[in-house]
């Protein structure tokens, strides 16, 4: 089956956790708004009877799923990237909801005052969440999941096989990076595990192809990870 | 099966929405950190090799089930809270997963600045933050859920059955009745279909008799839900 995959062509936001997945797994799929323009999806947004909330959401044969971690959650054991079994599938999916609440959390340290405003108009509070964010959210969540990775007995993050789960790790390790690169060099120190597993994901044969390929969207300051020079301090 | 369901004890929070399924489902559940006290929480979190990130987490004989919606996942074709069928489980979560974000929306309204510091402390941003919760996110929300409610053809937001979304909704209401009184009187005329919800919700046995009990904490300032009469405006 060939995915229909519908999300804002112009940065990676929350859909680059499901073009990871689609990607590692091979699967065939279009970038709608990338290929047919963000009218098309607009349309898909506004026709049906069970439209989602927003961006992004799959295409799959008459289904048509919303909310990252539910098309993870749906992806996943179709292409080898969860187990199957049910007690497994929902720790999974647990672990990537919480990669939900981080997300949230690394949106809000430069838009505090709400999504309707400017970057601009919200300099003074984006610092302060910020410092909160580096100083207590990103030791508690990325502590979090090292420790994880520490008790796995594998090379990933519940064991000896890859999930869905690593990927979306890599993609917060590479975003991290990105925004905070002073910081984060010095955070790094302390999450050995992820870094390297960050590494792994990037060497793997799929995904080095798509990270060097132009179906990546470089990061920029209209996504989720932005670099503002004034935040990474 | 009776339940252990881990939560904060003083406050509603992310956990009313398990318990508010819980009791419409009529299942056995002991409330852990209410009954035992917040320690016996806290050693749960700290064992086993699957620790939940935070509460609430159900557990389920030897299952651990920890996010909210996750929660609801597992336990909606269980008690005739969601459809069985796959599609219809994807959909239910999915509108799940949209409450989950307008609820971290709801608490970014006193906590713009982030979770560790107290209100009292960001108490400008708050009413910035709030401002525009009130006019621009509150109306897409619930506009999105008033239309999904318009056009289910039964009484509830998928149709004629009662699922776990349809409970949340009514805390959702509940709670920006609670924190934003004047602003709801308002804005309430705009989502009729969602009050009625809201009180057919209300009036069912179970909830009713829950929501008289004590094992229903008020509200109150420590919760998502806060009523700052500042923000009120």
């Amino acid at each position: 089956m060939r995915y229909e995959l519908y999300y804002w062509p112009s940065i990676q936001g929350r859909g680059e956790f499901v073009r990871l997945a689609l990607e590692e797994a091979g699967a065939a799929y279009a970038d709608v708004a990338r290929e047919r323009g963000t009218p098309a999806m607009m349309r898909m947004m506004e026709s049906g009877d069970k439209p989602p909330f927003a961006p992004p959401f799959l295409k799959a044969g008459k289904l048509v799923i919303g909310q990252t971690a539910n098309i993870l959650l749906w992806l996943g054991p179709r292409h080898g990237l969860s187990p199957k079994a049910e007690a497994g599938r929902l720790w999974l999916h647990q672990l990537q909801l919480t990669v939900t609440d981080f997300v949230v959390e690394v949106h809000d340290t430069h838009h505090p005052l709400g999504p309707s405003l400017y970057y601009e108009d919200q300099r003074g509070p984006a610092r302060k969440r910020t410092e909160e964010f580096l100083g207590q959210r990103v030791p508690k969540y990325l502590g979090y999941f090292e420790d994880l990775l520490k008790g796995s007995g594998g090379a990933w993050l519940t064991g000896r096989r890859l999930t869905y789960v690593d990927l979306s790790l890599f993609q917060i390790v590479d975003g991290l990076r990105y925004a905070f690169p002073r910081r984060m060099k010095a955070f790094e120190r302390r999450i050995p595990g992820l870094v390297g597993l960050h590494d792994r994901v990037a060497a793997r044969p799929r995904i080095k192809a798509y990270l060097a390929s132009e179906r990546r969207i470089a990061f920029n300051e209209d996504g989720i990870f932005r670099h503002y020079k004034e935040l990474d301090t």
